[in-house]
Formats: C-alpha cells, sequence, structure tokens
C-alpha cells in the first residue's frame, strides 16, 4: 500500500462529519502534505486546499503550481488557479459559496448554525484574516481536531521512513563515537558541519533540525547554536541531530525526521570532575531507560513523563530536567503526543515520540539521551540502538 | 548607529497609537527579529511577544529562552517564563489582562470599544485561536499594520547587507558563466549544489531559497526544482539562486537575501532555436531594462510592473510571462512592495525589491532575469551588477 493519500482524505472526511464541521482548509505544510502529498513552504501567496465535508476537494492555488497540482493523486481535485494580477480572495469567496450549506439549508439563522470551518494548525493570521472576511457567518476552529488522531498513529510506510532514518542517525553516532580524541580542537560548528555530512553520506536527506553541538558549559543550554567554542580533552559534549528520510511513496511525498541525542566524552575520561559527570550520566541513562520500559498502549503519555522525572527527581536533580520528557516525530519534528506531565493522552500502537530526559548544569555541563521509540501492541520498539555510554575512541559501553 | 532595535520598538508604539491598536502580539519570524533582533524558527511552543500602545514590552516564552532572551538589546523588556508542565495560557491572560484596558476604562461596552490586537501575520492559528479564547471582546488585525510601512524603508544596516549579499550572487555567477562548456554533463541538481557551495565561499551564509537551476524545457517552469536532468550542450538555463548575508549589528541578529537570476546557454550558442532564443533572451532583457528605469520615488509599483509588462506584450510573448515582475526583499525574501500591475502604492527612498521579468514557453525554454534594486532619492541603484547576457565561457556581453 505504497499510496495512502486516498485513504487518508476518506478519514478525514468521515472525522469532519463526526464533529459536525463543514470542511477544513490547509496550507503548504505537513498537513497538506500527509492529506496529498504535495510539499511546499510556506508563502505570502494564497494557495489553501478546501475539504468538505462531502463531495470533492477543491485547491485555490497561484497558478504556477498548475502542473505541480495536477500530478497530485487526488484524482477528483478540483484545481483553481489565480494569476498574478487576479485577487485571489475572489476565488475563495467563490468556493466557500459553493462549499459551505446554504443559509436557506440550516435549520436557523442563529449563531448554533454557523457552519464550522477548520483551518490548518499552521495557517498564517493573514490567511485566517481573508477566511473570516469571506466567511463572517462562520464559526472557526483547528483542523487538528479531526487531523491530530489521524496522523499520530503511522502507518507502515512512515513506519519505514523513521526507522531508516533511525538507523542513520546510529551510523553517524557511532562514526563520530569512534573518532575519540581526534575531535579535540575542533570547533563546535566545525563538528556540526561534520555530522550534517555524514548524514547525507549515509543516505538522510536535509538535517531535520538544526544540529546540535553543546560543549563543556554550553552543554546546559538545552538549544545551543552551536558556535566557536573548540572542543577540549575531556569535554562532555551533547550531540542532537538527525536527517529526513522520503518516505517510499509511489506518488506524493513525505519526508520524517530521525532525532537522536548521545553525551559523549572525549579522551578517556572526562576532566576534573569524573565521578560527578560520569554520576549524573548514569542518572539521565537510568531515566530515559526507565521511561522506554514504561511505554504500552493504554499508558498515558504523562506516566511517561513522571517515570523519567522521577528517577531525576530521587538522585536529587529534578530542578535541572528543564523541559518536557520528549515530543512526537513524523511529517512534524515536533507533533502529538508531547510526553509532558499532565499530558492524559492514552499511547497507542503506531504513536511514534522520542525520550529524551536531561540534567543541565548551568555553568558546568550537561546530559542529554534521546532515542525515538514506536509503541508497539505490548510496549515499545527503540528506532535508535546506537550506544547509549559516554565513552568515546576504543572504549565502549 | 548599529542598534536600531530602540527606535523600531519605539516607531512600533506609534503607529499603535495612530492606528488606534491596543497591542500588537508578535511570534518568532521576520516581525519580531526586526523589532528585537531575537531569532528563531516558529515552534508549537507559546513564544509571543507583547508591545503595548503605551509601556513596556512582555514577551511569554518557554523557559528554555530565558538565557537568549535576556541578552536583548531592550532593557525594559519584561520576560515571563512557563516551563513544559505549566499551561502557557494562563500566563498569556495574565499578560492581556496586564495590557489591556479594562472594561471600565473604555466609554462603553458596545463592540466599537472593543479593544483592537494586532497578530503578526504569520502567526499559526493554533495560537490565534488562543488569543481569541483569551480576549473574547477583542477585535483582531494584522500587525502589517503598524508594521509594514517600517519594515519597508531598509535603513542603511539593511542596506550594507543587502549590497553584500549581491555583490556575492554576481561574484557567483561571474564564476558559473565563466566554466562554459564545462557545465555540460552535469546534473541540475550538482550545478546548485555548486552554487551553493559558491555562495557560502564567498562569504554568503545559507541559501536564502532552494536554488533553481532549470535546463531546456524545466526553465519554462518559473519555480522548478532543480533535478536530475543532465545539462546539454546548447542549453539555455535560468540560474536563480542568492545566499542570506548577517547584518552588521552590535547586538540582535537579522539576515537579509541576495536574489539575482541569470539565464545563460553553455556552449556558443543555443542548439536548433538559436536565433528564436536570443531574440526572447533580448525582450526580457529590455523589459527588465524598461522596467528598471522606470523606478523612482511617486511612481507606483504597478508602473513598473507595467513596463516590464508593456515590452513583453508588444513582442507578443504576453501570455507567457506568468507571473509578477518582482517582491520586496528584506527580511523575508518575500515581502512587500509587490510589483504587481494593481499595486497603487508608490515607492519610496529605501525599498527594495526584484525586478524579474520572464517568459516561458511550455515544452521548450524559459527565461528571467533578475536583479534587486533599491529606490534612491531620484531613481534606482541595482545591487546586482554581473553580465545580464546569455554567453558563457570566453564571451561576455
Amino acid at each position: 500500500m505504497r499510496s495512502p493519500f486516498k485513504r487518508r482524505l476518506e478519514a478525514c472526511q468521515r472525522r469532519l462529519e463526526r464533529t459536525d464541521a463543514a470542511l477544513a482548509v490547509l496550507v503548504p505544510g505537513p498537513n497538506l502534505t500527509y492529506l496529498t502529498g504535495f510539499e511546499e513552504s510556506p508563502s505570502e501567496r494564497h494557495l489553501l486546499l478546501f475539504v468538505p465535508q462531502v463531495g470533492d476537494p477543491v485547491v485555490v492555488a497561484p497558478a504556477m503550481y498548475d502542473a505541480q497540482l495536477r500530478t497530485l493523486p487526488i484524482e477528483t481535485l478540483a484545481v483553481r488557479l489565480w494569476d498574478d494580477d487576479d485577487d485571489p480572495l475572489e476565488e475563495i469567496e467563490a468556493v466557500l459559496a459553493e462549499l459551505l450549506p446554504a443559509d436557506d439549508e440550516r435549520s436557523g439563522s442563529s449563531r448554533d448554525d454557523a457552519p464550522t470551518i477548520l483551518v490548518d494548525d499552521r495557517m498564517w493570521a493573514t490567511f485566517t484574516q481573508d477566511l473570516r472576511e469571506c466567511a463572517p457567518a462562520a464559526t472557526f476552529d483547528l483542523a487538528s481536531r479531526v487531523l491530530e488522531d489521524l496522523r499520530i498513529r503511522k502507518d507502515d510506510v512512515e513506519l519505514a521512513a523513521l526507522r531508516r532514518a533511525g538507523e542513520i542517525a546510529d551510523r553517524v553516532s557511532l562514526e563520530i563515537r569512534s573518532r575519540g580524541t581526534e575531535l579535540v580542537g575542533r570547533t563546535e560548528a566545525e563538528l556540526a558541519n561534520e555530522i550534517e555530512g555524514l548524514l547525507a553520506e549515509y543516505g538522510g536527506g536535509e538535517p531535520a533540525f538544526e544540529t546540535i553541538v553543546a560543549s563543556g558549559p554550553n552543554g546546559a543550554r538545552p538549544h545551543h547554536h552551536s558556535g566557536d567554542r573548540e572542543i577540549e580533552r575531556g569535554d562532555p559534549i551533547v550531540l542532537d541531530f538527525g536527517a529526513f528520510v522520503d518516505a517510499d511513496l509511489e506518488d506524493g511525498t513525505g519526508r520524517y525526521p530521525g532525532d537522536q541525542t548521545r553525551t559523549i566524552v572525549v579522551g578517556d575520561e572526562p576532566a576534573d570532575e569524573y565521578e560527578r559527570y560520569d554520576r549524573v550520566h548514569e542518572v539521565v541513562r537510568e531515566a530515559q531507560q526507565l521511561a522506554v520500559e514504561t511505554v504500552e498502549p493504554g499508558v498515558t503519555a504523562g506516566a511517561v513523563d513522571r517515570a523519567a522525572r522521577s528517577v531525576i527527581e530521587d538522585a536529587g536533580y529534578g530542578d535541572e530536567f528543564v523541559h518536557r520528557t520528549g515530543h512526537g516525530v513524523g511529517l512534524e519534528v515536533h507533533e502529538p503526543p508531547y510526553i509532558v506531565a499532565d499530558n492524559d493522552r492514552e499511547l497507542e500502537p503506531g504513536m511514534v515520540f522520542s525520550v529524551e530526559p536531561g540534567i543541565y548544569l548551568e555553568g558546568e555541563f550537561g546530559v542529554r539521551i534521546e532515542d525515538l521509540v514506536v509503541v508497539t501492541e505490548d510496549g515499545a520498539e527503540r528506532l535508535n540502538e546506537s550506544s547509549r555510554g559516554w565513552e568515546t575512541g576504543e572504549i565502549h559501553s
């Protein structure tokens, strides 16, 4: 089943019916890619896909996308083009007039009967304001109401891409680790470049996010931007990286990220603070292990967070674990389910997310260990299997 | 004057007063970078800057951005952090309660007295929906109402960055052109990679957009994605590229793009269709020249488009010029002013935009020639000066 788009679109329409929404309006981005295989960056030009509860979808798009849109795997798609000297709002008004139930088909004129339009969660305000102007009687809500539950469970094509992305990250991790003290003297930015080069060499596409190389005290910043600091012998280094991998789709596109973090030490042992570092690393590793062991269908996302957090709190570092335990991955690098303490969402087979506890000691160092996991019928499967130890060079844990 | 942020913020507040808006709410992206020098990708975590008409701005942000936010060049900025286990909406509600005029300060309770909140044009619907929930009585409009006129006229720091980006693109253009028939046999994607490598080598940052190498018939697609097609002797090739350059700011950041298009022919002359190609190229070149000559303060953006279009229409290719003549550039690669027929906006000194007419002959080839220009006191200055001819190798026009 290499062309899931028809199935996804039908599932979306069934959910529109169930939530009593008249239509969903999507913009270039992960939702649109998920439903149609169309991939473009968001832009200032109006490109909107209208998915009605019943009937054929309609796309309003700049004329320059004509050829691209006609190759999409949705035979019933109506393509309505506008040129740079047209006003796209006229086209949008016409489409809404066709797709929204006419006033006299509704039982009354009260607010309760207003049609509900679900807009892409990532739609820019410039476009939501336009839609509100074109459909002043409508009620607006978010498209995630119908799409989140669909996207959160990955199908086989998606899982295959995520597995490949995991394998590529594993190979890079192994390669960097094996270099050991060769890394001394390189800047963080240089090492980040090297990692991105290796990701590409091993078959990855673009980096899925800004590669993080956070050495020594910089490791205490979870979202550090790799900079000019030269790596010193004994430095703990947080390495957080991954590349996109294209799903194996017959038609359309869709890319899925790798996302792995390891914290290693260059040289045989961490400078000065060896025992403290080793202890903190071990706490994080145990927290990550317990969190992964907690994952199974029916357990809540919050319980996974609390599992990781309990280990770190018991070790006295609760205040230094400053972020959530993880985030879902899919067409977005951060998407539901979020692995955060108050999330009562129950895990289901096919969900994929990161498990990445960390401890950040301001001015000293940081440790984070991250794998992606997929929820299976009775537990979890890690998508990353490279060593989680801190040792580099000849020494492996 | 290397730190323009205070001045920009004050200008924004004066404009809020003039438009009678209570506050502007901005998200990571060009508007936020423009006002504060803060640069981050949009993300699913609530990071919102509230700029009230009067008083100090407030930022609500994930705790992990604490250090980054405290280095911003706005001394009066109040930073309100939330952790992953907090509900950011509580913080947002509290900030709105502080910044919006209380009900009893307004003269009545009619809709006309509702406070107006201007939201970032690029704010995702997930955040605008949250704001509407937190401020149900407010009226919403777009932040461009106060920021567009500020951003559209570039200051000296911005112009310097744009000039440097132009020079880098010129050098790459010259280098590629000089290779002539060496390019035969390379794929489009390989040449695009090479161009991006040269942009970096000559001092550019990341590519400002996906580098376009559209060879032979692919040139007829204005937004072609460089692919596996091998360049043949005699092919016309559309090359559209540019890199970001960091503005020279003492504090904060801001990056500005290059954006140049040349259409060249590898080999001494275009295959088969030499005379036709040469004629089409000449028409586009004349159209581009006339459009640039039209630029001066007081002339409308539409007049610039019509100048280019008239040359192409007179030559009989009106239907093959399928896009607008240009777009503004600044912190965004596409921003106002848009050079499109019905745009009555008058040009002013300091505006920077592309002038890029093209002719696209489906199944055959395409020609586009593009320079960035800045409006001066009495005309226009091109930011690109590399040869606009089609000849490559030893031959230069």
